[in-house]
């Protein structure tokens, strides 16, 4: 099997949302995993000067718009969340605890959390709700707990968030497919021709 | 015939440049005509706080990697001129100037403005260059120059950048499909989707 594709974004991301429905069907179409990387976004905006999309007028306005309209078409739930963007710091130090222990796990678990949130608006920023959202693939809820306060599971983080800023990641969802970058959900039309090309 | 594609762009816009290869196609496909509609970007991203792409961190390192792979797959000369971004004031005027007097020959020097500024690096930016471009379309490059004078043809762009930017345009590229808007050139696709809902 090649590389895997490169798979940035942050949970709080509706784009990145979007791009969940469709990045494994096109990895596996084309033989490759997907190496899903999960960052704090907002330390790349602060780099960029950028703002969060839906904070940025007109753009905003735009956003509110094109997302559930996207969501329609890929047949996927979608609701605003009251607490709309947030700090997504529990569900992804989570991810990286589980998947350390089991890729497919960390998988399932950051499609739950994505699917809780924007597909049914309810919040995954708290320890706890993250902890409930891993339950229901079978981890307790103290392990996860504990797992969060771990100071090598926070620097995991840290250090993913600055590993995807030096390779130039600076918004959400951004692919890297052998070395290209594609940023946008838009943007798998092309990660497909590239696939297929390759 | 439908309502018109509306096709909002700023001359110094790469991914207008890159839609422009594919829009008149695709609404011919669709029995649709297109409104061309250039305007100064640069008033909208004010408004909004954004920067010109190529001007953000990372961000720009991005772009500049993305047009020329796009061009290429669009099979699209592409250079980066040298003086790059430009206000586009002058051929966004004579645009609007010679549209009125013959929608064809309007876009016919739209092409060519784009053309000969991503295709070739040339500089559009002055009257003088604009009036070369318009000539080669058969417009005596006096009358060019005078036009380019007018207060109502000044007015004009005045007027179409704002009402663009009353409709919520942020970016460039900007379509409005029957009141529905897509931003940016990979949202062709979604604009052909809606054609073929239509």
């Amino acid at each position: 099997m090649s590389n895997p594709i490169e798979f940035y974004f942050d949970f709080s991301s509706p784009y990145a949302y979007l791009a969940v429905a469709e990045i494994d069907a096109l990895a596996a179409k084309h033989h490759r995993n997907v190496a899903w990387k999960p960052m704090m976004l907002g330390i790349a905006l602060k780099l960029t000067g950028n703002k969060p999309l839906v904070d940025v007028p007109m753009k905003g306005d735009y956003t509110r718009r094109d997302v559930p309209r996207t969501a329609k078409r890929l047949k996927l739930p979608f609701v605003w969340p009251e607490k709309f963007p947030y700090a997504a710091i529990a569900p992804s130090r989570a991810f990286y605890w589980l998947s350390a222990r089991d890729e497919t796990k960390g998988k399932l678990f950051a499609r739950a959390v994505f699917t809780a949130y924007f597909g049914h608006g309810k919040n995954v920023d708290t320890p706890e709700a993250v902890a409930e959202v891993a339950s229901h693939l079978g981890v307790p809820k103290d392990e996860t707990l504990a797992a969060l306060q771990d100071q090598a599971v926070k620097d995991r983080l840290k250090t993913e968030t600055d590993a995807a800023i030096a390779k130039g990641v600076f918004g959400s969802p951004f692919f890297i497919v052998d070395g290209e970058p594609y940023w946008g959900q838009d943007r798998l039309a092309d990660v497909a021709r590239q696939l297929e090309g390759a």
